[in-house]
């Protein structure tokens, strides 16, 4: 199935399930672990490709719901792909659509077939099935292609969990058996919400079926900060360790730095890129909202670790008063700034890893974000994984 | 009065009054002719200081009322001056906030003391003498101080454009006698509406006040293209040939070459920038509106001719979806297409200045543009020059 990908694991850390892996795709190598930028709509917002090559990113991600309603799959595919359409050349996942049962649970009906949307752009009806979702992801021409699964928000009776688990593996198996283009790796998904011997379930059903990796879905989709990692803690290491691991949708830098101890490799969300625009910055220490008066006339950097082109040309009172002035230049800088924070973070990530000090790595960090449990906290709110993964919206 | 300013000619157009020049200040060269992109709030919207010194910019403008309101002048004068605060280290010309007297005519009171504004943001009053100008384009440090002026609109009665003419000198002398930053140029402005009697006044009565550099205002402010070409053609050639000579706020790529060929050597204006971001884009043989759905799966760049980098990496399509999308990368590329047409635009006519051979650019321009009457047109709505030279407002 998997043509020109391949996964290895260079170094394993020795006080933690921590591994430093390289992902080979058609489009290039991935160093992990690795955060994946959200370009929703073909364009992670704000940013050029030269801008996330310069940042260091080697995979973004995009979403087949939103990218099949517009431009459509078909527009996508006779421009030679999404790598060429959004000139990117570098790797790219795509999610499945599988997420928008969740996102969009007013606008779509679910069956074993598959999800019925209703378009939340036009109101037209778009079919997301198995074959369906595998079909629009070749013509994409992505890297890495997900499988749809069934995703429930939590709390959910233990009832709808089930018929998750069983569902998911149904969708597993046909989009397993769907055709792919050249070289497009499939990744499985596990699903099993809250729920330990659920979880184990799916793992076993998922990893049966054999894919080129597996993601942990079913997490950030409304509860805790702490259920989420107990999720993570009991799934990870029962996936196949030769195999890369893409937690979704979960990723403040706590996440991030705590889920790669747990043995996860990739990861995305659309906190550094939605934060940005709405004003909100990652630094070494915490968080800085932008909009404060207190940084009117603030003439330091938001960082002073960073070394991000932002940090290095402009001042706190110029990135707020782009911010209050409502110029779009000012989601730009924020955005850069972001990424630059995870990038630099999953860089330190991964040569502690190399160094075999990861555990202490992570006791630094963790010391350093006093307000991260504030921190974990805010980056869910009532409406849960909608949040991160589920397409980076406007403002 | 000018410190590090000078101005030198380099050479002279055999077939036109078109000159080759350079202007010296303290942040750097400016090759004339030269197009000055609009930073109405300390930012050309969407672009950061790189991309604009990769696109070859060597001046900015600023909009000295905008930034008194927001962030303030004394903000941005403790902040090390407008360079420091906006990270550009090439010149910049700041207004005088004279143009507001129009753009804004609902705001304001004209008396000749000053214009007193009600904030356009918070309803608060700001009072614009020639003296509070001064002083806050001081705070500001600008390169290039514009002296306030008195611009009413056309058509306006002959007694209102002679009041404004007079008033106008009046201000330039107290301008004039203004403690200024050291390094600052000031340069005055003609006034005179469509009155040949009246410009030749205004003329007279600038020029003999001794201005670094001259500024022809009061055009593009309702009046047909027809007529602001004629008032152009009669005052430029008034103006000391050894001084620059501004043309405020007129600039279809129609326009630039048309008043290069009279004499000007600065221009300005709102329309690359602000077409951009409602998806017109300019290309060397006229415009085009990106959201057309003909250009959905059209895999060409906006303009075949065109090395810009947006050229170089995406197609129509994919600049269709964006703008569609709503995505603000759209308005990114857009304006650096557009910009950089415009510094195109500039270089090829300061080449064919160099050769001597400006009247034939003009007419092989000139053929291109199969729909400049059109272009001309559609750049002037009928609030006039609020289009263009009063600051480039929210998409």
């Amino acid at each position: 199935m998997s043509g020109a990908f391949s996964f290895g694991i260079l170094s394993v850390d020795p006080g933690s399930a921590a591994r430093r892996g390289r992902i080979t795709t058609p489009h290039g190598t991935i160093e992990t672990p690795a955060f994946m930028p959200v370009g929703t709509a073909g364009t992670v917002k704000g940013m050029t490709p030269e801008d996330l090559e310069s940042l260091g990113f080697e995979i973004v991600l995009g979403n087949t719901y939103h990218l099949a309603l517009r431009p459509g799959e078909e527009v996508v595919r006779r421009l030679g792909g999404l790598h060429r359409f959004m000139g990117w050349e570098r790797a790219i996942l795509t999610d499945s659509g599988g997420f928008q049962v969740l996102s969009l649970a007013d606008l779509r009906t679910i069956t074993d077939e598959g999800v019925g949307f209703r378009s939340h752009l036009d109101g037209s009806l778009l079919s997301m099935t198995p074959e369906r979702s595998m079909q629009i992801q070749a013509s994409l021409g992505s890297d890495i292609v997900m499988a749809l699964d069934d995703c429930p928000a939590l709390p959910s009776p233990r009832l709808r969990i089930l018929e998750a688990v069983r569902r998911t593996s149904l969708w597993a198996r046909r989009s397993r058996e769907a055709l792919l283009g050249p070289g497009q790796a499939l990744f499985g998904i596990v699903q099993g919400g809250d729920d330990p011997g659920l979880r184990e379930q799916s793992v076993e059903e998922i990893t049966a079926l054999g894919f080129d990796g597996y993601a942990i879905g079913g997490v950030s989709v409304g509860e805790s900060a702490d259920l989420s990692r107990e999720v993570v803690a009991l799934t990870a290491p029962r996936l196949p360790p030769d195999r890369p691991r893409y937690l979704m949708g979960m990723g403040t830098p706590a996440d991030l730095v705590e889920m790669v101890a747990l043995g996860c490799d990739l990861f995305d969300c659309v906190l550094p890129t939605r934060n940005a625009r709405n004003g909100t910055l990652f630094t070494s220490t915490g968080r800085l909202s932008i909009k404060r008066s207190e940084f009117a006339a603030d003439p330091r950097p938001v960082d002073g670790e960073c070394s991000c082109p932002v940090c290095r040309r402009f001042s706190r009172a110029y990135l707020r008063h782009l911010y209050v002035a409502g110029e779009i230049l000012s989601m730009r800088l924020n955005t850069l700034h972001n990424l630059h924070q995870y990038a630099d973070l999953m860089r330190r990530a991964r040569a502690a890893i190399e160094a075999g000090r990861y555990a202490e790595f992570l006791s630094e960090r963790s010391a350093r974000w006093t307000d991260r449990r504030r921190e974990a906290e805010t980056a869910r709110p009532a409406d849960g994984r909608q949040d991160c993964g589920g397409g980076d919206r406007m403002i």
